[in-house]
C-alpha cells in the first residue's frame, strides 16, 4: 500500500496469469498455448511489415484488419472490433457495457479474469454456481441483472454450451449486454458469431492466441451489434488511440486468411485431445467432456496439488488453481503428441 | 446513444487523433512522426522475434525490457514500467495516482488526451491556464489538489520546462504524484529521470514514438520510485495480463541500444527544426521556442484554418486545433530537410 495509490489502485486484486518459467526448459502445458507454430504465411506477412514504415503510427482504426475479420465471420466492419489481445476487448467490454448499479453475472467457476475487471470497474458479480458435473444451469441467468459473460467453451472446464442454449440466453435477456467470450471455441464449438446479426445485445469475443498459434502477438476481436462496436470505441478511443501496432495488424490479417494451416493445426489439436482424454481415464482419472485445447482431469486418489509438484518435477507443467471446487483439478494444455506422450508417461509413473 | 452503453460509455468524449490520410500520399507533418526510420538494429531484432515462438505467450512482467530501459535511464527494474505505447501507460497512471475527490491540475493548452482520461476516470479537472507566452505558471501547481500532470516539452505549445522548476514542482507538492510526460524530451530537453531517486512522488513517461522512430511499434515507459511502478502494475494486471508483443519486447531492448543512431537521427531533426525556425520567421510567422520535434506557428494576418486549408491542397499535411487561444497555430512536425523545404515553398507561395 501506497499513499500515492488512488483509491482505485489500493483496492484492486489484480490477476496472476499462469507461470513463464526461466528456470529451465519444461513440456510447457500450463497456459493453452498451440503446441504448432503460427501460419508460415503470417510469419511472412509479419518479416514484411518489419520495415521503415514503422516510424509511422499504426492505422488507429484498424481498418484492414476489422474488415478481414469482419469478412471471415460473414459480417461487417461496423460489428467487427480488434484489441490488443481478448483481455484488453475484454477490459473495454466490461467497461463499455455493464452497469455497477445492477449485479453482474457469471458462472463461480469460470474465466478468473472477470472478477479482476469486475473490481476494475466497481461492478458487483452475481456468481451462479455450477452444478456438480460442471455444467451451467443457464436458466439461472435472467431476471433483474446488469449484464452477463461467460466463456463458451467454459474456462478451465472445458465444457460447451450448445448454440441453441446461447441463443436462449439471449432471448431470455434482451436489455442487457451478454458477452460470449470464445477463446476456445475453435477446438469442437459452434460460434455465437452467426446469431449477431439477430441479437443486438450479444458480444462475441475471440482471440488469435489459441487457435491461431498467436498468443505472442496479442490479437483479439469483439463481433456484435453496431452500437455495442460503438460503445467499445468510445471506451477505446478515451483509452488508448493506438492499441494494435503495425506488425501484429498485418500478422493477424494473413493469419485469417490461412484457412488450409487453420484447419491442419486444429484438427492435429483435436485428434490429440481424444487420445489422451481416453489415455488419461485408463490411468484412472476423470475427465470432463472438454471441446478446448485443453483437459480438466482429477483423481480420485492422488491430490491436484501433489500430482502439480510431481509432474514439475519431472519437467512437464500444468496449471493448478487453489481454488474452491476445483482444488483437485489439473488444467492441460494440449501440446504435440509427443510432449502428450511425456506427459502421460510421467502421469502413469505417478499413478503407479 | 445505445441503451446497452453503461453509464461511463455514455458519459465520455473519446479523443481523437491525428488523421492517417489514405486519399493520397501527403507530406504527413500532422502527427510528430520521426522521418528517419527506426534503428537498423531494431528492425534487424524485430525479424529476428517474428519466428515460431509467437505461439507462446509474451513474459507477462517484460523483464528483459524493464532492465533494459532501468540500465538506459540508471534505474532500477523496481522503478520501470513499459506498455502498449505512452497512451497506455498515461491511461494506468491516471487510474492508479489521481483521487477522484479532489481536482487533477494540468494546463489549460496542453496533450488533450489528458482531458478523455479524466473523464473516462471520473477525475475533476482544474486547468492552470498558460501566460500569453504559452509559459506554464509552474507556482500556480500548488495547494489542495488529487495530482498534477503536464508534458515537457509541453504539446502543441513546444515549450521547454527547466529541470529547476520540476524540481521545485515536486518539492512543493511532496503529498501528491507529479507527472512529467517526456514524449518530446529528447529533441532538446533534460529528462527529470535523475530525480527519480530523490522524490517518491515523481512519475515520468517516455516512448519510443518520437526520438526512437517507433510510433508503429507502440512501447512506452514510466520511470518512478518503486512505490508508484507497484501502483501501475496493480492497474496492468487488473486489466491486461499480457500488454506487450514478443516482437515489440525486442525491437524496443534493441533501439535502446543504438545509442549512436539514436544520437544522430535526434541531432538532424533537431538541425532541421532550427533552420525551419528561422524560415518561417522569414516568412512573418510567430513561432515558440521549440525544444520538441515540432513547431507551433502563427502568422500575424492569415488565420491558421485557411493556412492549413492551403497546405493541404498543395500536398501538405499539418495539424490544426481549432481550440481556444490556440485556433490561430499550427503545429507542423519536423520532417527531413526535403520535406520541410516543401512545407516552407508551399507556405512561401501561401503568404505571397
Amino acid at each position: 500500500m501506497s499513499k500515492f495509490w488512488s483509491p482505485l489502485a489500493a483496492s484492486l486484486v489484480p490477476y496472476v496469469p499462469g507461470e513463464q518459467p526461466k528456470d529451465k526448459t519444461y513440456v510447457k502445458l500450463n497456459t493453452n498455448e498451440n503446441p504448432y507454430p503460427p501460419s508460415p504465411a503470417a510469419l511472412k506477412a509479419m518479416e514484411d511489415a518489419v520495415n521503415d514504415d514503422l516510424r509511422l503510427y499504426p492505422d488507429p482504426t484498424c481498418d484492414e484488419l476489422v474488415r478481414a475479420a469482419a469478412n471471415y465471420c460473414g459480417l461487417s466492419p461496423e460489428q467487427t472490433f480488434v484489441g490488443n489481445g481478448s483481455d484488453e476487448v475484454l477490459a473495454f467490454a466490461f467497461a463499455a457495457f455493464f452497469d455497477p448499479a445492477k449485479p453482474l453475472l457469471f458462472p463461480d467457476i469460470t474465466y478468473s479474469f472477470y472478477k479482476v475487471y469486475a473490481k476494475l470497474y466497481g461492478l458487483s458479480p452475481k456468481l451462479i454456481p455450477l452444478d456438480e458435473e460442471f455444467n451451467i444451469p443457464m436458466e439461472q441467468f435472467q431476471g433483474e441483472h446488469g449484464g452477463i459473460i461467460m466463456p463458451n467453451p467454459n474456462a478451465p472446464t472445458a465444457q460447451l454450451i450448445p448454440l441453441s442454449e446461447i441463443r436462449s440466453l439471449l432471448e431470455r435477456n434482451p436489455d442487457n449486454v451478454v458477452i460470449i467470450d470464445e477463446a476456445y471455441i475453435d477446438f469442437g464449438g459452434q460460434s455465437a458469431v452467426t446469431l449477431v446479426p439477430q441479437f443486438p445485445n450479444l458480444l462475441v469475443v475471440q482471440t488469435l492466441s489459441k487457435s491461431r498459434s498467436l498468443a505472442g502477438l496479442r490479437v483479439g476481436f469483439a463481433f456484435g451489434s453496431e452500437e455495442l462496436i460503438d460503445g467499445l470505441n468510445r471506451i477505446k478511443n478515451s483509452f488508448n488511440s493506438y492499441t494494435m501496432d503495425r506488425v501484429a495488424l498485418r500478422g493477424a490479417v494473413a493469419s485469417l486468411a490461412d484457412e488450409a494451416y487453420f484447419r491442419e493445426t486444429t484438427d492435429k489439436v483435436i485428434a490429440t485431445r481424444e487420445r489422451v482424454a481416453r489415455q488419461v481415464k485408463e490411468l484412472g482419472f476423470r475427465s470432463t467432456d472438454s471441446k478446448a485445447n485443453f483437459l480438466f482431469i482429477e483423481h480420485p486418489a492422488i491430490p491436484a496439488s501433489e500430482l502439480f509438484a510431481e509432474l514439475r518435477e519431472r519437467g512437464v507443467l500444468v496449471r493448478y488453481f487453489n481454488s474452491p471446487r476445483i482444488d483437485n483439478y489439473l488444467r492441460v494444455s494440449i501440446g504435440t503428441d509427443e510432449e502428450m506422450n511425456t506427459f502421460v508417461g510421467a502421469l502413469r509413473e505417478i499413478v503407479e
